[in-house]
């Protein structure tokens, strides 16, 4: 994980017990080039030899898990009953769109709300960190070897600016500032048993939104990477949100976000996020 | 500008008779940093008191003259005969997309044509580069005071992708690698008398396809500017595609692209360029 600042977050390692230790020997900061180095093997031998310097976290500000992205690449629609509450059919092929970079912020930071907007809409989502390059893979077999870790992800949203003004292409009401809380960790891939069978759900204002699991996908990660990787290439670093399930304002069975809200989001095993609205 | 092989060139710059002068003794490279904290003003002095020293640049690669953008924005159906040519109306407000930042190569270099990649299409486009964080603007009048320069950009797309097994969300036809060739040059802002006054052009195999101007622009750059900044921040480095107006081969006036076509743009004092398209 990453503490401190906006901007001056530090790199720290949390081991079985909760106990924080400062990886700022080992690295500057966990991005792209420290996943495809073996970063998180480095940190596991040191970890194991005892050689990190304990450290308190206690009160400090929780950072994205991981450096400024490459890219923040978006799968839409990936859960069947999201796509029949947004209105949609399933999609055939997977959807993608991006948010700026610029979007990731700590998982308890503010999320600002633009002046006027009046349909911001909240999105847990399984987020997966890119730790080798993808490109023109051969099988979603192989896919999975290309993931540095999984990371909690608010894919938040307005859903006037992403459906009612935006000429039909999303990414206008994904990207205002604060609109994608990431973390509070990064876990490693392999400490990841499966996956697709995390349950993740979100709360506002204490209430139950969201309730499922990544069973429901409709693309699975390895397939998602196999897939992207005949059109694109993700570097280390880059951040892949895989779509939200059913449970969002844009159903019309929740009220939209208002300023002073409280979003909380979790998946199993990767922490829990919480936000308060306020006005940008 | 910037020179050498992809992902170490050099920062260089011409002067009025287009020789060449190293930027290295004042910049590791033309990133949004440099921009932001008044490298172009610093270029400019330092070659007027003749501090810069000459370097040949005959026989180099020319890189994208901008270092790695935090994102590539792009406005999509910014002309009204283009967006007739799409099939489309003219969109009532801007229409936001984005590319990986990783598409962005030289402008000379060749474009990988993706396997089984029938519709790739040639997009010449007014590049705006930001020099100052753009949030909230109060007037498109604002605006302009934020680009650091301009600069010719080739937003290269697979339409298959793009638009028939996209579910509408065009990223996945503009996010191939290679796709988006910049340069030759970066050009100082105050250097462009009147960037909505441009005209801009593209040839295949030495045939004219696109011949307009950027006074057909539906939003200009600055409403452009003033427009995103109310609901995303732009920030220095980051790359804003305007926009292609009419004459690419989605009207079904001219066949897409294959192997061994080339492809040339330019646009009035941004340079020209040149790609050869070749399998992935």
């Amino acid at each position: 994980m990453r503490v401190g600042a906006l901007s001056a977050e530090r790199p720290v390692v949390l081991d079985d017990d909760d106990s924080a230790y400062s990886l700022s020997g080992l690295t500057s900061d966990i991005d792209g080039a420290f996943l495809a180095g073996g970063g998180i093997a480095a940190v596991r031998a040191a970890l194991g030899r005892g050689e990190l310097p304990a450290v308190s976290i206690e009160g400090e500000r929780v950072g994205a898990p991981i450096a400024r992205p490459p890219a923040v690449v978006c799968v839409g629609m990936n859960y069947a009953a999201h796509a029949a509450e947004s209105g949609a059919a399933p999609p055939e092929r997977p959807v993608l769109f991006y948010k700026h970079p610029n979007t990731v912020v700590g998982p308890n930071d503010d999320v600002l709300v633009p002046p006027g907007a009046e349909k911001v809409d909240w999105e847990v989502e399984l987020g997966v960190v890119i730790g080798r390059r993808v490109r023109y893979l051969s099988s979603p077999d192989e896919a999975l070897d290309h993931v540095a870790g999984y990371v909690l992800s608010n894919d938040v949203s307005e859903r006037a600016l992403q459906l009612e003004v935006s000429g039909g292409q999303w990414s206008k009401g994904k990207s205002c500032e604060t609109f994608n809380p990431l973390g509070p960790w990064l876990v490693p891939a392999d400490e990841v048993a499966d996956p697709q069978a995390l349950g993740l759900r979100s709360w506002v204002n204490g209430e139950a939104r969201q309730d499922s699991t990544t069973a429901d996908m409709l693309f699975g990660v390895a397939v998602l990477l196999h897939d992207l990787s005949h059109y694109m290439v993700l570097e280390p670093g880059d951040l892949l949100n895989t779509g939200t399930p059913q449970g969002v304002a844009l159903s019309g069975r929740f009220p939209y976000l208002s300023v002073d809200d409280v979003m909380e989001i979790e998946i199993d095993g990767l922490g829990r996020q919480r936000q308060v609205l306020v006005k940008a």
